[in-house]
Parts: structure tokens; C-alpha cells; sequence
């Protein structure tokens, strides 16, 4: 069986400091960890929770991103900031995606970069 | 009740990148989130799963906050990397603690600086 993997993608039109910026990726990787359910959750826990921090430009990708993902019934959670620093409340920020088989995820996210 | 929160602090004698940095920060999150309990962790996500992302000089400081925080009974996970990319294998990166009260959470990080 396939090793799973999360992805957590993140908007770079933000500019957020590296903590806020970690505490968005944070925030998606445990949403999207409940949203896969025990059984992904524990797989990909047992295996190390190998995780992958990608970029889009914009939140029209990110939307576009996290529609793609439905469409192959990944489990995708998008980041809605409370707003207390930096950004206005209700700044979509993040998509966490996965935990799932490492191939499903690459399928989606190959061609987005690194942050 | 008070409001439950987590902390995330990280080493910065490590000079992570920003996307590097995000994933361990993300990893404490998961992992401290689940050493707290169902309870907490319930707690905490219901009320928007607050955290704040804090630094330390070194090592030497990580470890320490992680033995206070046991004499403090608050659930409190090391990181340690896997070492596939920027940093080697066994690098202790990350102490995520809590989800807790966030009164007892502030007792023992409230003189760390925000990252």
C-alpha cells in the first residue's frame, strides 16, 4: 500500500509572518487530519505524518484547489483566520489536504512550488 | 471555564525555512493535540483551536520548557525531524504543548517572544 501524505497549501499573496504562516499550516494540518477520518489519520500517523507546505498565488487557486480535490474525494479542509493579528477576520488562508495515499495527493498538488 | 489553547515553540538557532519551519510547527500541533486527549483537544477545537507560535535560542531551552511543562501536568510533545530535507535526521525541532487551560499554558511560555 501506498504511504499517506498531507499537503498543506497556502496563499502567498498574504504575506504573513512565519509564525502566522505556521500557525495557518498548523491549523489546516489538524482540520484536515479529523476531516480524513480515523482510519487515513492513523495510517498517516503510524507512517511519521510526512507533510509537504506548497504556495498558490491567490484565493482563486486555492478555491480552485480545494474544488479539484472534491472532485477525486480527498479530503480538503480550507483555513478561515479569526483575524486577531495581521490579517482582516475571515481571510481564507490555507487548504489542508489529506491525509491519503501519497499518490492521490501528487496527483493534485504536483505542480504547485515549495514555500 | 477558561479557554483552551495551544503553544508551539520552535528552535530558531535552526534557520528553517519559512516552509520548513510551517510542517514541524504543524506536526507539534498534531501530535501534542492528540497526548492532550480527546477532552482537551474537543475543547479546543470547539472553541477555534487557538495557538500561538513562540521561540526559544536552542535546544537546551526546548528541552527545559518540555520539563516544566511535565512538572506542570500539561501535555507537552518534542519533534523530532525525519531529516529528509535541510536539517540531519534526529533533529529535535519543535515542543508543541497543550491543547490546556490557556492560564496554565501562559504560566510557563508568557516571557517567550512570538516568532
Amino acid at each position: 500500500m501506498s504511504e499517506y501524505k498531507q499537503s498543506i497549501i497556502v496563499r502567498c499573496d498574504l504575506k504573513l509572518s512565519r509564525g502566522k504562516l505556521a500557525a495557518q499550516v498548523a491549523h489546516a494540518a489538524v482540520t484536515a487530519s479529523d476531516l480524513a477520518g480515523v482510519d487515513a489519520a492513523g495510517e498517516w500517523k503510524r507512517g511519521g505524518q510526512k507533510k509537504i507546505v506548497l504556495q498558490v498565488p491567490d484565493l482563486e487557486d486555492l478555491i480552485e484547489l480545494q474544488q479539484t480535490a472534491k472532485q477525486e474525494h480527498i479530503p480538503a479542509a480550507l483555513i478561515v483566520d479569526a483575524g486577531y493579528t495581521e490579517i482582516p477576520a475571515g481571510t481564507v488562508t490555507a487548504l489542508g489536504i489529506g491525509p491519503a495515499p501519497e499518490e492521490k495527493i501528487n496527483k493534485i498538488t504536483k505542480n504547485l512550488k515549495l514555500v
